[in-house]
């Protein structure tokens, strides 16, 4: 069930509109949903920010994994580009899109996607740019929301267990409390 | 599948720990994840806090449905008389806990819940007095993508199609663009 993470295909995460003040926790939750649930990379855009960068690879060289985070200063160029490609599906998130439901049971597991996840103002552009405009429900949330259960729902979750490899700690499942591995450099 | 919105029970979030000025926006989502997924009620408790209430009451004003939202001072109170009076499962989500696919299996759908969802530093104490302790994935990454995970997997979505009636705009799934609709007062 779900795509599978040993497929040779990339899942990418291209955060429009960061504003460095106001979206500096948020940013960085979103990049690390993107992380956890089997994205491959996270480009930022917006304002250059090096922050949410710079806690996505420290948590990547904590736990493991390889996740590439860049900035482009021309998110909208990478979009046309991308579009025009075919080689990658653009998948964009946002309330007023068909029903994620729905877009799961025609979207291909074996192909790239770019998911587009919005901040304030989407250019209407985008719209017309996406090959599917997805919503999770049609109630205002947070793109932190939507990205964790379209992921969720996108990826088998099993098919993740590998992709943390090399890291320095690791968290094992418990009843009560914490239980923390820390793994020795080899 | 999954709890029916239609149920005589609750589901409340408490959210520990907010810090004004650092969580802002991330309260601000969680209280909207909250809603949008099926919650009742969102407790807020760390700093007295009046603006994510406010953005929580307008977003129900304008897109409808009952959401509570209240401030809570003493939270640990709040849990420990929970967990005495055994009408209400304590669910605390933490990176730490158990799979959460694991409790799913066990969980009921016809009690009431209050969902735990820490901020920085959660008491140990909290671990103790939750009936479960559960992990969306043993990576780092949000409150609000645990959130939004849990209760797309625990609520039956098509439950709340109800649930948010009396409001003044409401959107309809589109494939490209916006389709907003204005309800009229009756």
């Amino acid at each position: 069930m779900g795509r599978s993470e040993n497929m040779n295909t990339s899942i990418s995460v291209l955060r429009l509109g960061h504003r460095r003040e106001r979206d500096k926790r948020i940013t960085s939750h979103l990049g690390l949903t993107a992380r956890a649930f089997g994205a491959d990379e996270i480009i930022l855009s917006g304002d250059e920010d090096p922050s949410p960068l710079l806690t996505w690879n420290s948590v990547s060289n904590r736990f493991g994994g390889e996740f590439i985070c860049r900035y482009e200063s021309k998110p909208l160029r990478l979009l046309r580009k991308t579009a025009k490609d075919k080689n990658t599906l653009i998948v964009h998130l946002t309330m007023y899109g068909e029903k994620m439901e729905e877009i799961l049971k025609k979207l291909p597991f074996d192909e790239s996607i770019l998911i587009v996840v919005g901040g304030t103002k989407v250019p209407g552009e985008v719209y017309g740019l996406a090959d599917y405009n997805v919503s999770i429900g049609n109630q205002p949330h947070s793109e932190v929301a939507a990205l964790a259960i379209f992921l969720n729902n996108y990826v088998d979750i099993d098919s993740l267990n590998n992709k943390f490899s090399g890291g320095e700690i690791k968290v094992v499942p418990t009843k009560r409390g914490k239980n923390i591995l820390t793994l020795e450099e080899e």
